[in-house]
């Protein structure tokens, strides 16, 4: 947790990356020598207590019983899906805010559902929430500082932890997150709504289906001008800021990342195996605030760090080469790349548009609908009406939310699991420790350890019958 | 050269990024303590021994006396446009095949202009065409080995030496042209025709203008499939293909990077700073010779070692940074990319599309079109007719020829010098020794020895009234 930190220790400790080493807290001063060693143990990680979660599936359960902890703007949005989703019983809410927490309570009645159990009592009212006996499965949906203790209390008190992204943004905490999953038996998954897009599972379709060939490189971004969001004075504004405050990293690299990840079976045959990482200067937010708040405005005494752009690539084990990139703070289109290389085609998004060798479309992009027939993936085919028509980020909520309500539902392996969770959020620590060190080139550790060798599916490229 | 290399030093030396380094000719085994130290070496430079030529104007003629080494497909082309730049005199050709050199003669007398002298001597038989006493430029398209011996001997021969890209691909040599051009007084210029395309100089016009406002970010690429080239019998693939044989890296660099190097003013008051590189592995060249090579076609045996991606991050002095990727082994439509974002907007190309905060467009991207009238640049607004009706590359190649002679003409600065040559090059090396390292940091040299800081123009964004 970061949360404590003054802002003496941040400046003494942001240029090491110490906050993605999790030193940031750290009572003594730091040098980069100390900062190797602390590196070098969380790339190993800590010693395995517990058998892995690796393939582990749910047990089945007919109704599935959830809760939410927050229940701001993305809390509420996700609850409009689950509403929508059969078999989901959503029975308790938690937010640090009272109004916030009766309007999910709304959510729940207005859909012709029992109300459902509200908790307000400060920062640790979840911890009551939790206490409950007849959840299955925690949501959360909390400013990114409370994703890691709120997951692993969830675990810890018998609930399958469903997090929005990043999972978290220090090493020690990722890894607690698994330890955390192996011990209680219960999964930790992140949130990746994006792994659900129209464009994401259309181009896992093509890659599993073999018609780009071998793949070799993939792209992702989180390319979106946030900086009238970053300023409001509520909402994401409250809290997200902060974070271009404290690290000089990508500070939301799963987005881009996690599609990327399941078109190249990362830790189902392939990992990830270390990291470069580039930021330029910081000028967007300085500018922005310059020309949008009041000369008093208290907020003009922040100090921004993150760079505008963010850069990273990523080497996997089997030398596959991944770009992903974070830039929130200039005037752009929006654009999270999802291009995905291989030797016979390649795909890229905004717009969707595919070029496959064997069509001899003489080098030419070609528009997808041509394909749609033919590759669109079945929960798009099966449900891509209802989710347009609930529309969270055009329909890819629902597919997710639906999924893993299914995946519980029939007692599978859920699609994303806590390796997953904590392999796509590590760019954040990552990218943190390389730009400190210059663009060095640092070790992703293995989460799975070992683990990731297996051949397994993430999410299914065609419909299984169920048994 | 690494003409003489021997297989048995490439495998042992490759590792290192030695080619880069100059070493791969070295009679002992390197280590990597070896290759560090060359590397400091090479990156401080060897002492100044003449003045900068940063600034140095042309001396003015009012007919450029023209010579071509190398009358390829490329040398062809390009004399296909200087026969229509007024006040060029095309005097003599070289070839190491006589039938191209004829070719070349035949271009120059269809124009209605006197024939040329022909030389066609072997390898070094343009030495004799550097004799004439009636040369004011060369122009070199020759295969990339060739490029950095050839200037150096027409400058050495006292003429201005316009070399084809890379300029260089060993640090050694992108010194020696440095330290040549400035011995003799001549310029080295690369010709980056890329320069002078349309988007790329209404990019640096909207740049220029200060309508995308502080710049924090480029992109560029060369990303074209170029397999079937590469495996022709004839031009390109009769030498082309063989880099990949020898270097991992961005074999290719300066068509993406030249232009963004001009929106940041590289050497011109900023300057590459330091790189890393990534690149995946190698299937394309492979996967396409067991499709369409016969069993026993003896390019089997070749050993690519090229990866089909590399991608470079380059961070400037200023804090900017730049994308640049290579790919030419994978089937996909051709790309450079070319993005620029600053604090106010983004122009990117393929399609040419823009987005400017001011024009309240709702993070839309928009066509270029509406734009056109206020920043298409001056040289496309004047003669863009005559250079599409030429047509080499869309018309940049007319643009660039027109605007090279036309600096001569006037006795100006030339819009590129031999500290720009290198500097584009540079990713080169670079990136192989990057690579070599595991993706590790590398310092460019400062090939101007600090005559970067002072502020002037590359392609003027604006026409200036000849005095």
């Amino acid at each position: 947790m970061t949360d404590s930190i003054s802002r003496r220790e941040l400046l003494r400790t942001a240029a090491l990356g110490s906050i993605g080493l999790g030193l940031a807290g750290s009572a003594n001063a730091l040098n980069l020598e100390d900062s190797d060693r602390v590196l070098e143990q969380l790339t190993a990680g800590p010693q395995q207590k517990a058998k892995s979660m690796v393939g582990v599936p749910f047990e089945r359960r007919d109704t599935v019983r959830l809760a939410f902890i927050g229940t701001g703007l993305r809390g509420r949005s996700v609850m409009d899906e689950f509403v929508n989703v059969p078999n989901v019983k959503i029975v308790a809410v938690n937010d640090t805010v009272k109004e916030k927490a009766e309007k999910a309570k709304a959510i729940v009645e207005k859909a012709g559902q029992p109300a459902p159990a509200v908790y307000v009592d400060g920062d640790h009212g979840y911890r009551e929430l939790l206490k409950r006996d007849d959840i299955d499965l925690v949501y959360i949906a909390t400013p990114w500082e409370w994703h890691v203790p709120q997951a692993i209390d969830a675990m810890k008190a018998g609930k399958h932890a469903a997090t929005e992204v990043p999972a978290g943004y220090t090493l020690p905490d990722l890894w607690k997150l698994v330890d955390t999953s192996e011990a209680t038996r219960k999964h930790c998954m992140m949130m990746e709504n994006c792994c659900y897009g129209w464009g994401e599972l259309f181009a896992l379709t093509l890659v599993k289906a073999g018609v780009l060939g071998a793949i070799v490189h993939g792209e992702g971004a989180y390319n979106h001008d946030l900086r009238s969001i970053l300023f409001e004075t509520k909402d994401e504004g409250l809290w997200r800021r902060r974070h271009h405050t404290l690290r000089n990293s990508n500070l939301y690299p799963t987005h881009g990342l996690g599609p990327v990840a399941n078109y190249m079976d990362i830790n189902r045959g392939d990992k990830f195996d270390y990291m470069v990482a580039m930021s330029s200067g910081t000028l967007g937010l300085y500018e922005y605030r310059d020309a949008n708040l009041a000369k008093d405005d208290p907020r003009n005494a922040e100090k921004y760090i993150a760079g505008d752009y963010n850069t990273n690539l990523i080497k996997t084990a089997k030398g596959r080469s991944i770009m992903v990139q974070h830039n929130v703070t200039t005037p752009r289109p929006y654009d999270r790349i999802n291009l995905v290389q291989g030797t016979k085609g390649i795909y890229r998004d905004y717009p969707a548009r595919v070029y496959l060798e064997a069509t001899k479309a003489n080098h030419q992009w070609q528009d997808v609908e041509q394909y749609k027939a033919k590759y669109e993936h079945y929960l798009w085919k099966e449900m891509g009406d209802t989710a347009r028509k609930l529309g969270g980020h055009g329909g890819m909520d629902y597919i997710m939310c639906y999924r893993l309500i299914q995946c519980i539902r029939e007692g599978l392996v859920p699609d994303m699991d806590v390796y997953d969770a904590a392999a796509w959020s590590a760019p954040g620590p990552l990218s943190e420790i390389s730009v400190a060190k210059g663009s060095a080139p640092i070790k992703f550790p293995d989460f799975t350890r070992g683990g990731w060798q297996g051949a397994r599916e993430s999410i299914p490229a065609e419909k299984k019958v169920v048994a």
